[in-house]
Parts: structure tokens; sequence; C-alpha cells
């Protein structure tokens, strides 16, 4: 009787470990914080993350060409085996997240849900400020996903200086400091009491810009949030993993010497195993 | 006599008239304020250009898919039946000139030999300073020009900044001048008295630059000077046009009606015939 106890509940643990990879893209480095957190959430996962550093930005991009490249790299995961694909850039998943829910069979995420979603939670004053990229901003997707949990009326900001400016690592500039006023400002003037970074580079502008802002506002940063998104997911379907010692891959589209320097500052450490390749 | 001396002369005229097209291309909007010097010193020449807003910008990639893209670019270009091609992009020029220069019969020139040839002849005290993307800076392509002509120790800086400020109309901020005196102080601090503008981009800062260096220091804007270096080529090649209303054609890779938008800033007038294309 243990015995086939025994056996049953292997059985049912063996069903409920997948230890295929999840898929994480970016038009280049600010997803690796979305990574980052969610190699601290779920340790015992296989990770490959995909930075289209020959497209990199998407921010000022137009719709169709986002699509076009987020289409090409859901395809290429899929082919990895993934079991869940994570949109880890704010541009793409406003441009293409439905989209790509729709061709791919696998479950899909993006960043702006659960950003949405946690700064409806936080607001009081019903005063929500998101900052992101020109695309991002302009596809008032923010607006659409915070308008399915409540009418609010967001403030919102470009910010397109905020990219290069970390890219640069110039965060610790006087001029950054006046640049985050400049951008921030006209928000704070609508009396906000949430601001959504709306974009995974500002993660690393955060210090910055909790220095610009008043005490009682609520910074929400997705990159924290949507690690837990994704345990949610893979605890509901069944697909988490169990890897002791799981593999990082990271593959770019461009330039990998360059995207392991930058991107270590991004990830919070050392990456290595870069591999370079082409999508067509 | 008259009358074949007259049929002669139209002869001569004719076999000297060439009202092919002019190829200009760049990763964006920086070089049509090439475009607009070509456009000013050459009215009556035929003039398409290409704006590769899909890749925008050059200046961060890497070599290899620079190339990529540029011959792409030139390809196009010469199924136009160009007559000649300008790389109104310094990145491009600084990576993929001489492999256009092998693949393709038409005449092809860049932006760096012009600007380094007139940096040279105007520097006094031999102590020339370069500022550009991140790409042409490191590919020493200024250095290799320069040292054509004379052996001098180049001082050089990368701006990655300047492209973003120029791009989002903020040439007049407080901050502005800041960063152009973060990029441009180590320069003067070594004494230059010629600073060249290594990024097309740059142009639409001149003032900004100006107000941040010493009297006696010169400014070499090669955008200015390209112009005439099209024309000897023509000239010598005997290819000029006469075109009383010559055809300005602009095909962009992405984004028309923010091509229309920023690039009308860069090229210093209202710019219509836009077309958007995909390479490949």
């Amino acid at each position: 009787m243990k015995e086939l106890l025994d056996t049953m509940q292997k059985k049912q643990k063996k069903k409920v470990i997948n230890n295929n990879p999840i898929g994480i893209f970016d038009s280049g480095f600010g997803g690796l914080t979305v990574m980052s957190a969610i190699h601290k959430g779920l340790p015992c996962e296989n990770l490959i993350y995909f930075g289209d550093t020959a497209h990199i930005p998407y921010g000022a991009k137009s719709q169709n060409i986002v699509i076009k490249f987020s289409t090409e790299i859901a395809s290429f995961l899929v082919k990895q085996q993934v079991k869940l694909i994570v949109i880890a850039c704010n541009t793409a998943t406003a441009f293409a997240l439905p989209f790509l829910q729709k061709k791919f069979n696998v479950p899909i995420i993006g960043v702006i849900k659960p950003g949405a979603k946690a700064a409806v939670f936080a607001s009081k004053n019903k005063k929500i400020g998101v900052i992101g990229t020109e695309g991002t901003i302009n596809s008032k997707s923010y607006t659409k996903e915070i308008n399915k949990f409540a009418k609010i009326k967001l403030h919102q900001q470009a910010c397109p200086l905020f990219v290069p400016i970390v890219e640069e690592g110039l965060i610790n500039s006087n001029f950054t400091n006046e640049i985050v006023q400049k951008y921030i400002q006209p928000l704070l003037n609508k009396k906000i009491d949430t601001l959504v970074l709306g974009c995974t580079h500002y993660t690393l502008l955060k210090e910055v810009i909790k220095k610009n802002i008043k005490e009682g506002i609520t910074l929400i940063d997705s990159t924290q949030i949507i690690s837990q998104e994704v345990k949610n997911i893979l605890e509901e379907k069944k697909l988490l993993a169990s890897k002791s010692k799981p593999n990082l891959k990271f593959y770019v589209s461009d330039n990998p010497l360059k995207f392991k320097k930058i991107g270590s500052r991004f990830f919070g450490k050392k990456i290595t195993n870069i591999k370079k390749i082409e999508l067509r």
C-alpha cells in the first residue's frame, strides 16, 4: 500500500514539473530587469532571453514594425519550446501582445496589465500618472488596461531621454535630475498619488525619480510585480520547474559584446552564455 | 556654319546632362540636413532620400549589421538608377563606405573624408577634436582619414545623448547646454583649435555648441562641405542635371507620418512625397 502511495505521489509530482524554459524578450537591455526579478522570484526556472539589439529601441517605432519584430522573436522562442513567454518591454506589450496571444498557443503575458492593476489598487485619490516611451504612451495601453478595473483618468508623459540616459550609465549626472524634473513636474501638477514606471529601463532611474516626487506618491515598478504574475500562471497551469541549477541563456540580434557590458548593469550581475542569431 | 555649331553645342550640352537622381541615405532624419545642403547647392538635381527609420539609430549598433542595412539601401537606390550615392550618416560611412564602394559600380561618397580634409586645412595648432556617435568614434574613421593628410593626434568624444535631444526638439533646454558642456569640456582641455561635428544630427545643435567653445575654435560641419564635394564629382564625371523643377522623393522603412513631422525640422522645410517600403 505504501509503495502504491509513493508511486502515485511520484507520478503526481512528476506531472506538475515542467523544466521547459520561460522565454523573455525585449528590444534590448531593459527586459533584463524583468528577467532578473523572475530569476529571483523563481530560482528553479530555466530562462531564455532575447534582446533585439539590431532593432533597438522600439520606443519610437510604429505598431506594424514592432508587431513584425515581436512575431519573429516569439516564433524563435516557441521553437526553443518555451512554456510561457514574457514580453518584458512596455512598447512591445502595448503594440503586439493581443496579436501574439492570438497567433501562438503558448501563454504570453506582458508588463502592462500587472502594472495597471497594481496602480488601481494603490491609488486612493484615483489620480494616476504613467511615464513611458513615445510608443507606449501614444498607444494608450495603460488607459485601456486601467479602465478595465476602474474609470480613472490617466495622466501620461513620454520621456524619450530616459532610455539613452540609462543605457549611457548617466543616471547620477546633474542634468539627469533636471531632465527627470522636467518630465515629472506636469504629472505632479495634476496631484497624482501613484506613478507607474511604464518602461523596463526606468527601474534603474527609480532612485532619481523618488527624489523628485513627494513622499505620499506610490511608485509602481511592474518589473517587480511581473515575477509574481509568472509564478501564479505557472502554478495554475502546473508548469513550475524544479531545476536546482537552472540554465540562463541570452540571445541577441546584434552586438553580443556590448550586450554583455551594458546588460550586466541591467541584470544586476555578470552575463555569460550570449549568442548572436539572425531571425530572418 | 552657325547651324552646325548650334547642333554641335546642343549635342555637347546634351552629353553632359544627366537627370538621373542622386541617392542619399541615413538611418533616419540626420541625413536630411545633408540633403537640404545638396538641394541648395545643386538646385537642378533630382534627389531620392532613404531614411532607415525601422532600424534607427545606427550609432550604437555593430559594423556587421550597419553594413547589412546599408547594402540593402544602396541596392534599392541603384535600382532607382541613381547616378551617385551619398551616405549622409557618419556611422554608416565609418562602417560601410569601403564595402559599398567595392560592391556597387555607381560612385559612392561619405561624410567623413570631406570633414576630415576641411579640419586639417582649418587647424593651425594641429589639435583637432571630433564629436560623433559611439559607432563613428569607436571606428576611428576620422583618425584614419585625417592621417591620410597629416600626422595629427585626434581628440575624440562620443555624445550619445545628442541624437535623442535633437530628435525630441529639446535643443534649447537648460540641460542641453549642460550636456553639451559635459561632452565638449574634455576636448577644450586638450586645447583643440578645430572641432568636427561628426554626426549629421549635430548640425542642429551648432548654435549651442558654438556658445560652449572659445571664439578661436573653428567648427567643421561636413553637411555644408558635402554639397561642394558632390558638385565636384558630378562636374568631373559630366553628370550634372538641368531640371528646373527637380523631384525630391523620400522613402522610409517605418513611420512615414513621424518622418514627415520630425523630418521637416531637419530638412528646413515641409516634406511631402514620402513612401514607406520594406527592403526585404
